[in-house]
């Protein structure tokens, strides 16, 4: 079968891998339907260092079950269902607690001896505690909106949800990436009315305010805050979900927020030490945040994706079939596309 | 009257200042009963470049209300009050979701035009937003744990409530300071039942065992936090107490907190920037906590302190007179004392 693999930053190939297949009784083999490329997929793209080996890579997919192994019950074979971005046992202590992202038995996709979900099928290990059975579908949007519970827009929910948004909260979101944009479709569902969306691609940033942002600021840095103080009577909002992961984007995080205020970042931090010294400290800022544990949001959001009152789906602004890949991870670099959806 | 101003770095002086008076129709004078010398009063003893002007030092007092000004409804002349080591109106938006700290009309003790704590009598602003009432008593015992209100008590408490402490959660305090000790007595009084203390004293770690630590670490770095997981079963902690604020302790912190627990810091960052990267993110770590809204925990923790079922005041090993605050600062310093009361 065709898989995406890396080989370091700027080389994704599409190659030939061996199929794959249940290995352990707790497996299910899945036929991808639709994949697709993340904004963290570019962090390996940008700064990779070259292999000889490669490294399958992906990690968002929906598809029909093809082979479940003698213990999985809660899938079966011809079943549409979607995978999240980190498998999981949904049984551990951490999974009860809906931390699935530290699962005792779980993992990341691509990682040793595991499938990347950009390829025509994957082995997914845990299958049970880590497939969500979907309604089938014909309806390309609805499969679209589907796909990001995988990722995107549960990572989106995570930021609203750890940064304690309701219809109280301000909230300001910083980046307009398909992560930034489901944060604000999520901010926007768990009641915000005041959302301040920074980002300066005006078609993104569009998007943003169909998904619910009432302010787009496109200034950066101490502007940007400036910006967001301004349209806040100078205190910055309650809430801040900080859907970049670079150290900028954090201390914009630091300065829009309003005292008593938390930053939840999702974007994967690209530093090691940040900012959260006695200005912090003296204002009671709040850091949360990290790694979605999408698993546990799947069921709640799920409802409204299919009934279609909420079309995260909408971030996919370009797809693709397997052979392109290559050309998907570019555009995505380049930003001519926001996020690239792959269609098997 | 005897006031305590602080020069510089090791040079704290006992002075005849100017009786404070009410210059405003909301300010109060309270004639000092109690007052103490704080852990955070050691960073500028240790660093505070030298002045030839001083400043006023001090922000944990208990005492007489003398004279209250024509606005001044709470208090009146007579009664006992205790004041949080921050001034507050207790009426503006951050009063009212209980962030004193950021009150719109308050500020710190000592600040300029504004008295320190540490003196025979001083002028309260916004008295009525300030000051708690409290019964009058000549319980020594009594006095010491009612002043720990202002400072002490209520900063290991809004540690304890920030990292969501209750019967569930297991609890690490980083600190057997008068803080540390505090947030342990606050963390078993919302139902913690597993602490751990992390500190080398052991007088101080002994009370630490009275106030609910189940178990003392006294290992530092690397080896303190394998030690904290090795009690955890490899996890660490659901919430970790940090009630120090040097680098090396809020580290520990991290090491020492389970994946989806909080580290609260109630210890003023000596540090610019600290490390939330990618381990911190991986493992869905929250930092919270800061400079402790006192006033806002006053009532709820009053009654227990009043009917003695909890004894902060036990943070206090030595009592001086006002001309013997640099002795008792240096005695601090020294590690000769842990918390040093000052009767009037």
């Amino acid at each position: 079968m065709r898989a995406t693999v890396i080989y370091g930053a700027g080389d994704v190939r599409v190659e030939e891998v061996p199929d794959p297949k249940v290995e352990a009784p707790t497996d299910a083999v899945v036929r991808v339907v639709r994949s697709c490329i993340c904004g963290s997929d570019l962090w390996p793209y940008s700064d990779m260092p070259a292999t000889d080996r490669g490294k399958r890579i992906g990690h968002e997919f929906l598809g029909i079950v093809e082979e479940a192994g003698s213990e999985v019950g809660t899938v079966k074979k011809g079943d549409l269902v979607v995978a999240p971005f980190v498998y999981s046992d949904n049984t551990c202590e951490f999974c009860r607690e809906g931390l699935h992202t530290s699962c005792r038995n779980g993992g990341f996709w691509g990682s040793k001896h595991v499938d990347g979900g950009q390829g025509e099928a994957v082995r997914v290990p845990q299958a049970d505690g880590t497939l969500v059975k979907l309604p089938h579908t014909e309806d390309e949007d609805l499969l679209a909106s589907m796909l990001t519970l995988s990722d995107v827009f549960s990572t989106g929910h995570h930021a609203a949800v750890t940064a304690g948004v309701n219809e109280r909260t301000t909230v300001t979101v910083v980046g307009d990436g398909a992560v930034g944009l489901s944060a604000v479709l999520a901010a926007k569902r768990l009641g915000a009315e005041r959302i301040v969306l920074m980002g300066r691609h005006e078609a993104r940033t569009n998007l943003g305010r169909e998904f619910g942002a009432t302010d787009v600021v496109s200034e950066r840095g101490e502007e940007g805050i400036a910006r967001v103080r301004e349209l806040t009577g100078g205190q910055g909002t309650h809430a801040v979900l900080e859907c970049v992961g670079t150290k900028p984007a954090f201390e914009m995080g630091v300065g829009s927020v309003r005292a008593g205020g938390t930053i939840s970042r999702v974007g994967v931090p690209q530093y090691e030490e940040g900012p959260i010294g006695p200005y912090v400290f003296r204002n009671n800022i709040t850091i949360t945040g990290g790694v979605a544990p999408a698993r546990h949001y799947i069921p709640e959001l799920m409802g409204d994706v299919l009934d279609g009152k909420y079309q995260p789906g909408k971030v996919f602004d370009r797809t693709i079939g397997i052979e392109d890949v290559p050309a998907g991870y570019q555009a995505m670099a380049n930003r001519e596309a926001l996020k690239v959806a792959i269609k098997f």
